[in-house]
C-alpha cells in the first residue's frame, strides 16, 4: 500500500511507493535500462490489450478497434484502498494511506506517432479523454486534487515510449498548488482581479514573450521561466476549472498543442518533454447538506505548462528552489515564434 | 548581466544568465558532451593554475603547491556590480541585477580522488574553506544568502570531474529558505522550541531511520524522504549558524562526511549526488545604526543534506512538487546503517 507522508519541516506531501521499490544494487548506475520496447512487444500497441490492467475507457474506432484507451497504470503510484488512514501515529509526522487511482492514457494506437505527428482529430480526442477521465474523477469525495501530466522521452521520466498521458488523483493538495491557489486567491482579494487574467494581459501588451495567440489561447515563455523553452498555454477567457472547456475550445487547445510541440520538435531535435495541467482542485461535499459543495475556487486559472528537459538540474536548486536558467525567455519566445509552422 | 526575476504568481527568484547562454541547437539532445576532461587538460589540476580565474584563497601545501584552492567560477550566475537596480519597470513583475558572486573550491589537487577516498585531515581543509569564505561572503552588506553546494557526477550537474564545489552569494534570500525560516520561527514561537532540534530527538527515540549518530551529529533519512536515499546531517547541538562551528566540530563533520559518503558509493557503485549546505541568511545592518545588526534567525538549525540522482524526476513534480519516491527512507537507512565503513 502506497503511503502519503508529510514532515513538519516542507510541509510537503510525499508519496511513498515501495510496490515500486527496488534493491539498492538496481540503482547501480551501469544497471539503468532503455525503456524503448520493440514495437512487437509494447503493451499500448493494439493487439496487446490484455498485457495492460482491465481498460477504464476507449473511444472505439472501426471494427472493434480504439482510437484512445485509458488503463490503469500497472505500478501505480496510488491505490483504491476502503480507508484514509489520517494518523498521527508518528507524532511530529503526518501519514496517510494513499488511496486514489492512477491511470494512463494510451494516445493514439501507432507506437512511435507523437502529437506533432497525429492528425489534429486525433489530439482533439486525446482532449476530449482528458475530459472525460477528469470529471470523472473528480466525482470522488477521497480525492481532492487530479493530476494530469504526460512524460516524453526517457530523459523526462517516460517508462514507455508509446504515446501516453497520466492521471492521478490523490486524497491531498499538492503544498505547491495550495501555495498557487493561495496567491491567486490573495491578489483576487485586493485587486478585484484574476491574477492569472494580468499577467496574461501583460504579456499580450508587451509580445515579447507570446509564441502564439489565438482566439482562445495564448502560449508564452514565463517571465521567470526556470528552464530553456519552458512554455505556458492559458486559456484567454477566465476558467478556473478545465473541465468545463467547450467543444469549440477543445479544438482550439487541440491545434495549439500540436502547433507548440511541433515548434519545440523542430527546433530542438524531439527533446524530452514534460506537460502539467495547472487545474483548480476538487470541490469538496459540503457535510449535512446532500449534493450542496462548498465554493470552487473561481479566482484560479487553469493552464498548461510544458517544460522541456534540456538542462540537468543541479545542487542548490533542490535545496533552495533557486533555478539558474541561462536562456532568457524572450530568446526563448523569439526562436519558437520563428519556426515555420505547417498549416493542419 | 545576469538578472534577478520574480514572477508574481510562483514569488520565487529566478537567475537568468544569458552569459551561460547557448543557441538552440546547442540544446540537441545529440550534442550533449562529456563532462570529463583528460587531466592532463584539466583547469583545477596542479600546474595548470593559470587557466582559471585570479585565485581568491588557498590552504598552501609544500614547496609553493597548494591543498585547497578558492578560485571564481569562469561562468558565474551572478556578478559583481556596482548597483542592485531594483525595478518595477516590469510592472508585475520584480528585477534586479544579479549582484552577488560565484566561487569554486577546488577541494584537492587529486583529479580523481573524491571525499571518501581522501584523508580526513584533507576534508577537514575543505570544511575550513568553507568556513573561511563564507565567513567572508556573510560580511558582505549587499549579500542576503550565501549557498554553498557540491555536485558530484554529470547527471549531478558537475561540468568538470575534479572534485570541487560552488559557493554562489545573492542578494535575495530564495523562496524555499525563506518558507522554511518562517516554518522554523512559527514552531518556536507555539512551542519555544527549535523544529529541528525536535526532529532530530523523535529520530534518535525512534532510530529506524538513523544511519550514524556521533558525539556531534546525526547521520539520518528523513521521514518525508523525496528521493530514494536522500540523507541529512544535523548537529547535534542547536546552532543556527554554520559558520560558528567549532575545531572539535569540523574535524566530527569531516569524519561523519566521509563516513556517510562512503556508504553512499559503497552501497550505490560511486552514484551522482548534491550536497547542500542549509543555513541562516546573512544578517541585515540596521539602518542608521552602525554595528548594529538585526537579531541572527536562532530559531533556524543549520544541516547538510546529500540527494544521490539516481531516479529521474518526472513530469508532475515539477509542477505540484508531489513526488514518489519508491524506497522507503526506513529501508534506505538500514542498507546504508549496514554498509561497513573502514576506521580512519
Amino acid at each position: 500500500m502506497p503511503e502519503l507522508r508529510r514532515g513538519p519541516i516542507t510541509e510537503r506531501w510525499v508519496i511513498i511507493a515501495p510496490e515500486r521499490a527496488k534493491r539498492p544494487s538496481d540503482y547501480r548506475t551501469e544497471d539503468k535500462k532503455e525503456n524503448s520496447r520493440p514495437p512487437s512487444n509494447c503493451p499500448f500497441c493494439p493487439g496487446k490489450e490484455e498485457m495492460t490492467p482491465p481498460e477504464i475507457y476507449r473511444i472505439p474506432g472501426e471494427d472493434g478497434s480504439w482510437r484512445v484507451r485509458v488503463v490503469p497504470n500497472k505500478f501505480p503510484a496510488m491505490q483504491d484502498y476502503p480507508e484514509l488512514g489520517r494518523t498521527a501515529v508518528d507524532g511530529i509526522y503526518d501519514r496517510m494511506n494513499g488511496v486514489g487511482t492512477h491511470e494512463v492514457v494510451i494516445e493514439t494506437p501507432s507506437h512511435d506517432k507523437e502529437i506533432p505527428d497525429l492528425p489534429v482529430e486525433q489530439v482533439k480526442l486525446i482532449v476530449d479523454t482528458y475530459v472525460v477521465r477528469l470529471q470523472e474523477l473528480m466525482k470522488n469525495d477521497w480525492y481532492r486534487y487530479v493530476l494530469l501530466f504526460k512524460n516524453h522521452g526517457k530523459q523526462a521520466g517516460a517508462s514507455l515510449a508509446h504515446p501516453h498521458s497520466q492521471i492521478i488523483a490523490t486524497p491531498v493538495v499538492p503544498r505547491r498548488v495550495r501555495d498557487r491557489l493561495q496567491t491567486a486567491r490573495e491578489y483576487y482579494e485586493r485587486k478585484e482581479r484574476c491574477l492569472f487574467c494580468d499577467v496574461m494581459l501583460m504579456e499580450l501588451k508587451s509580445g515579447e514573450r507570446i509564441i502564439e495567440a489565438t482566439d482562445d489561447f495564448v502560449a508564452f515563455t514565463p517571465y521567470d521561466s526556470r528552464f530553456p523553452f519552458e512554455l505556458v498555454i492559458y486559456p484567454r477567457k477566465h476558467a478556473h476549472e478545465f473541465t468545463q472547456i467547450c467543444e469549440e475550445q477543445r479544438w482550439e487547445l487541440a491545434r495549439i498543442l500540436k502547433r507548440t510541440l511541433f515548434r519545440l520538435k523542430h527546433l530542438l531535435g524531439d527533446p524530452p518533454y514534460n506537460i502539467v495541467l495547472h487545474n483548480s482542485p476538487n470541490p469538496i461535499p459540503r457535510p449535512g447538506k446532500p449534493g450542496y459543495w462548498t465554493t470552487l475556487q473561481y479566482d484560479y486559472h487553469w493552464r498548461m505548462a510544458i517544460i522541456p528537459r534540456l538542462t540537468l538540474v543541479a545542487g542548490f536548486e533542490w535545496g533552495t528552489g533557486l533555478y539558474i536558467n541561462p536562456m532568457p525567455p524572450e530568446d526563448a519566445a523569439r526562436y519558437l515564434r520563428e519556426v515555420e509552422v505547417p498549416e493542419d
